[in-house]
């Protein structure tokens, strides 16, 4: 199932206000941890899936980067991406499952936040392995395989509302979950650790690190309930290099 | 604090009792996926850390490994050790945090569920990266950061004491927890996925191998509670590379 939530008008609304929407890379918690992971973006050829409003791609730009491609399947999002960033970046509206791009395409492919909305990460590391050079890098964060395990993605309360910890359950059985998301229904696939790190390993990658990002002191103090944050890994960020 | 449970009577009669200690190997959950991730050790140096009852140095010695060390600070289980498998076998009784090999001593380190009781595994990972030779093969399981960062160790069960799901909470704070194990407290110390495996790429390894193990279908029909594990990651098996 190729998923399209971001295209719906109340989803995308609500997902527009979010800090991550409004302010660009310094809204996304995970931000500072992702930047340190990337490579350098200096007369590199960029790809970004799943590149919604276009803020990575905006950064490799800026960043000195040759050219940059941006897919995303929301026409919505693709729509302000083009509007906000600058002109030199290409953005192709398609489902990622979809890419076909030639053999020594792409320097750098770089994804945030996307995968989970993916079925088969087996067939994502191909398709980037295909279209990458050898030697070049492939930076992605997704949400964390204990995060998606359970389901709902939220946490467990007593029955005064305080929470009392983070469920896990299911977690061998990968596949469709269906979380809520700004009080939305979204679809996401759940997927293992061994999913993720031993398909980068044997679909050809040399896993150069991995990261479970925390909030940072900033956010910890400004932002309400971020503290809770600590109690449970949300994101993971990996970088790889194409051997 | 260097730990050593094993030696308490009590706890040692009740490990002596598992599958795992009564059938070698062959009781372990996990060996299936271990043994896959193992090099060859046909005239390999191999070090065991934290080798218990010397099944896997036992594996090793048949498996033509020319040498084969195995360290443990247990007296009660390296006399089990020294008993039950071969006499080529050296055993040493020693906390792994003290162990001082020369350099390129071993062209292989293995570890079965042990780096959980240490506190530092950056200093583990240095201390191998030293005896180790280049391009020298360690390979190592644990226990899940999924099932040290509560604590307990234990399911959440609903008020007829079945299970509902298991428990995460305080991820990002490392150290110290008490666990239930065989009736007795154990002390264990949590860390994160990251320091796991970043710590190892940060150490001068590649990483070759990350697996969560699955019960087999024959444990999973003969065992009983042991579909339960499908529910959650109870270890990580990796196998990494010297640079």
């Amino acid at each position: 199932m190729k998923q399209n939530k971001y295209d719906n008008k109340i989803f995308f609304e609500k997902y527009s206000k979010m800090d991550r929407s409004t302010k660009g890379l310094a809204g996304a918690g995970e931000w500072e941890t992702l930047q340190k992971l990337l490579p350098g973006f200096q007369d590199k050829r960029v790809l970004d899936l799943g590149c919604g409003f276009g803020w990575h791609c905006q950064y490799a730009i800026e960043h000195g980067a040759k050219a940059v491609t941006g897919v995303d399947i929301s026409e919505k999002m693709l729509t302000v991406a083009k509007d906000k960033t600058d002109d030199k970046i290409r953005y192709i509206q398609m489902p990622i499952e979809d890419i076909t791009f030639d053999e020594n395409s792409f320097d750098v492919v770089i994804s945030s936040l996307t995968f989970h909305y993916i079925e088969s990460f087996e067939q994502i590391v191909e398709k980037i392995s295909c279209c990458l050079v050898p030697n070049g890098d492939f930076v992605f964060s997704i949400e964390h395989p204990v995060f998606t395990a359970y389901g709902s993605q939220d946490w467990y309360y007593d029955e005064n509302g305080n929470i009392l910890h983070f469920p896990i359950d299911n977690y061998f059985s990968e596949g469709e979950r269906t979380a809520n998301f700004l009080g939305e229904k979204v679809i996401k696939y759940h997927k293992t650790l061994t999913t993720y790190l031993n398909g980068l390993l044997q679909g050809g990658f040399e896993v150069t690190g991995i990261v479970e990002p925390q909030p940072s002191e900033h956010l910890l103090h400004t932002v309400k309930g971020m503290r809770d944050e600590l109690r449970r890994p949300m994101m993971l960020i990996i970088s790889a290099k194409k051997k």
